[in-house]
């Protein structure tokens, strides 16, 4: 079923190159430098229940286009978060989702799925209802095999580091029970404080008092939480963090004064701020997080332009990653220059940066990468983290910010059968980019061969700074 | 003049696939499901009455090139609205138009004309200057004919349905003449309420008033409005309807209680209100439009982000719809939140989307149709009903929502005899998006034939609920 | 080095129509309507002085790449406004630039560089660490022959005219000297009053009172501001001038009475002007240069949507142009609403507008164009003057305001060895585009072959009004 030169230009001649510069990368490890894996899988390296509980119930990407079609999250397995309703019957979900798998048809999960029903399961064909019992018998059998446990598909992935997200509260137990287990792989975590950076988010003031608890610092003054955090980051750091994550609605950022931070925190802290202090608050913490980073290191990221939980009643019923968060108009030009003007030169800070507003990878993001000593542009994200999507994000992207100024690719995934069909995907289209490039003789054909050894492997090593042992 | 392989990819490989698609569709009937043909010329069948007033003068592409170039509306044959200046001669204006051709190289006037006079009146070259005489003569006798009356044209194109886009306040007179008339083919209304739910419109009180008047209702409340609208969407209905149509400067919706909406439209009675009222009003009837046709079923399409009139001089000359409508920044995502969280997930409503900001493909439609079940996109619509433009469409739209959010073609044209033409070129463009997925191996052929006759026909006649008979 | 068929498309057909195209242009003559070199070059033709100093120092695209790695700009040979720092080494300059190559892979810099190097010195490979000394000496050699002076560059070049961007204070003494000279080439500047239009210019008062020195006119009232303006552009006419041009944060124009820009200007004198208030002077003046125009025929034209000086530290150690002005978004639509309102039909009137919005030129910029006859298009510009890009403002542009709305080619540089490169670039992107156009049956190949030799060369010159003599 997988053609060796998918996603490769039709042209022979572009095709030939594609292949070659393929063939330099198609077998090198995978760096997977921001993710969502879960750590306990690694921890405790059980078997997975059943093939729509690993492949299906997690995976807002599937969960959204078959909504979309009139299929309630319920009849896919989700649980409504009352209570009220049991559990869909987890044959039943993979049928409807085989039946449905022409809506996938050109978008990534068609090739995402494919790979893995194909390299995993050696499931051949499109997927469709006649063959649902049988492939969910076939991939049920395979995950109660200990070639199918979580250590196991990460050594057939060849990967060499693999990144978790963690909230900044979290006690990396998982992390600490891998390190000690001796099985000898990196999984490492990454701060992500937005609980208590955010004072939208759900459990914000109980993480404040969390973060007091678990780090002996008094969080409820200005001075203490900012202890409290590098603390933390130092705990992350202990468990082999390189890096911090930030996911915020949009890229504003502060540069207020000391007496301004304490009377703001102050005011956060009544939980009767307005709108616009908790954005100044978030944006604060950014700058605050930024300069922690010049101290311990640990490269920024941010993720921003997203519209959480859009439809009401979707996340009323079954709370947030269902599928309806959505992407807005973002603005970094002038968001960022508050914390640009103070650090954007600091050659200790490393800031990758993700838009969901592909307007502003040649109107901002790649000026901006393109001229701060600091600024890496992240991969194409999410909704853009598909053939063409990838394509847009290398043709507008390099020709102001060239490729040394982003950072390889991210698979950004909790769904760890689908890291392998992921990386191939992102290698592929880099070579078709590369193969155009030097089939119309813009770059040398030597030249692009070393370019997708940097794409693949080594500028994600070094934007992470991955480079030193876990 | 016409190449059998026009517009599909110049890939040898590629273009044998694109060609074996076309085979597919080529001669599928066209379902026209949204348009602006009139629809007394299919109860009047009268014939044409000359060349530059059937091919020019009410075309805006083509006004608004030519005046970009210079040649005065008058020119070109539009009528003052002050009467003060007589008509152009029809043949100098066919003229005007051969000499200037060559304004249109690469745009689609260019493709619809090309094909239009190839076709329909075996004229197979270029348009140009020394050619302008003769193709008026053989257009003006071939419009003379029985041929070429409007009946004869719809049987013609294998026309399975056309619809009409009509005023709420319009008596039909001209669709029931058409169904009493025995001819047997589904020419129908489309309800569009523009006038009598934008304040701003030309005759807006006027118009409320005619809508009291013929439903009996006391549309000087805003319950009597209310049930006005309803009996008018029932007459459209009686006469063929299964759609609304809605062309809103932006996206706006509202979700007001009773007491407010009453309010509200006390102070829009008196014709006092604020531009943010004006607005209000405007996007609260968008949502009692969608509560509507929870009741009713008719398919709501809303067209937004037309700045209308741009030109104060060329509208107080002659009038809308003279070339000067240019597109602008357009918010979804904020701004259909409101009618979504109450009508987004409900299986009556279809609500097709419009929009003539390109950005909003990727960024914010393709993901909220992607998730809501009750959105689907329009196509592509005026500038970009385009080969460029349909292909940005597909490569942006596909990858986040899939074939199966899409409602297929829509002509949207007052100009008869380019409808051919028109779906000539997206059944190519299709074509030619569905042959690279197949020479990418993305999808496989077999799966490109079935969504090809879906893009050309089955996924109109559905989204719109054609399947029924008139 | 330099491949002959490069940035064409590599399908053969599609290539062999490219070069036939190619032919037909490849020889024509440089127009340069719009550009920043300097007319002392011309006036004294004295030899440049070094590699760096000429190629590296003053390119903000280098600076601002090798900056983004951590390259320092005082290691570019940039000098310190304080004076405290002393000048790099030429050679260790280049040393740097020659080492970190490879940053401008696929990027435009390394187009035009390739391109200058093989073509004017006979440098054969991609410049890299092991070149620098050799490549360095080769450069130095030639630049101190005859051969290499300014006048000698030019007419190897085959420009046909070249303008220059001049401050409305100059006093034109190089183009005078020019003129003077019997060397008979074409140099002419161009109007750029920006200094006493925009009140947050640096020197802003200063040039007020040089501009009333200058003129005679008493600058301090609104009546006599506009006299000067119109005897400083007489001024430029006489020197050959047949363009204006307009660089302002945003596309803001207002009609504002004779009353309220006598009370505007008042207020802005006073230096205390509020940020709306320099938004309406700065809009208001672009009416006023509009306004003069239609009197004395110079081309108008507006570079908007950047912000300049975004890194605070970069403007104060260095001044401007140093590589950290950044895109933002801008809107057109509403911007110039006022001015081609008054001014939009008058056929006396030429209005070239550039953009840094990419999402504008097929939402605003097109179908602007492509309505009042007043406008038309700059070309692809600053970060968008590259192959992809020039690609992407064909695709997005033409379906909308075919080819005669746009205005050829700028170069719009101050680096003179590049100029035929950028001229090179610019026509093989116009023959790729043309080449498919052809190929997908969109186009005649006899059609493009007349169209590319107005994109080339006819649209530029009859745009600038450049037709006549110097």
């Amino acid at each position: 079923m997988l053609s060796k030169d998918r996603f490769f230009p039709a042209d022979p001649t572009t095709r030939g190159i594609a292949r070659r510069l393929f063939q330099e990368v198609e077998t090198l490890p995978l760096i997977c430098p921001h993710g969502h894996t879960d750590p306990s899988w690694f921890a405790q390296n059980q078997a997975y229940s059943d093939p729509a509980e690993l492949l299906i119930v997690p995976d807002h990407y599937i969960l959204r286009m078959l909504v979309s079609q009139g299929i309630d999250h319920i009849k896919l397995g989700v649980h409504p978060i009352d209570g009220t309703v049991g559990q869909a019957d987890s044959r039943e979900v993979w049928r409807l989702f085989a039946a449905n798998y022409h809506l996938f048809r050109s978008t990534p999960v068609r090739h995402w799925m494919d790979h893995t029903l194909e390299t995993l399961f050696g499931i051949e064909a499109p997927l469709n209802a006649g063959m649902a019992d049988h492939s969910y018998d076939v991939i049920a059998e395979a995950l109660a095999t200990d070639a199918f446990k979580p250590r196991a598909l990460y050594e057939r992935f060849n990967i060499e580091v693999l990144a978790t997200t963690d909230s900044c509260l979290d006690d990396l137990s998982h992390h600490r029970a891998i390190a000690d287990s001796g099985w000898g792989r990196r999984v490492i975590p990454t701060y992500r404080p937005d609980i208590v950076t955010n004072p939208d988010s759900v459990g914000f003031a109980a993480g404040l008092k969390t973060l007091g608890d678990i780090t002996g610092e008094d969080t409820m003054t200005w001075k203490g939480l900012l202890r409290a955090h590098q603390a933390r980051r130092q705990h992350f750091i202990a468990m082999g963090a390189t890096a911090t994550d930030h996911g915020h609605p949009n890229a504003l950022t502060f540069d207020l004064s000391l007496q301004d931070c304490e009377a703001l925190y102050d005011v956060i802290l009544t939980g009767r701020a307005s709108a616009a202090q908790n954005e100044q608050f978030r944006g604060q913490m950014l700058t605050e997080m930024a300069r922690m980073s010049l101290d311990d290191g640990l490269v920024m990221q941010i993720h921003v332009g997203s519209v959480r939980n859009h439809s009401a009643s979707v996340f009323d019923r079954f709370g947030p990653d269902k599928g309806f968060d959505i992407p807005c108009q973002i603005d970094f030009v002038n968001a960022l220059r508050p914390l640009l003007n103070i650090f954007g030169h600091d050659p200790r800070l490393t800031l990758i940066v993700f838009t969901l507003d592909e307007t502003t990878y040649g109107r901002e993001l790649a000026p901006l990468a393109a001229a701060y000593p600091c600024l890496r542009l992240g991969p194409a994200w999410w909704f853009f983290d598909s053939p063409d999507g990838m394509m847009r994000y290398r043709e507008i992207t390099t020709e102001t910010a060239g490729y040394y100024n982003t950072v390889g690719f991210n698979d950004d995934t909790r769904a760890l059968p689908s890291i392998p069909a992921r990386h191939d995907l992102a290698r592929r289209i880099d070579c078709a980019y590369l193969a155009r490039q030097v089939a119309e003789a813009q770059l040398g054909e030597d030249e692009a061969a070393e370019v997708i050894v940097d794409l693949t492997y080594g500028l994600a090593k070094r934007a992470y700074n991955l480079d030193g042992s876990s």
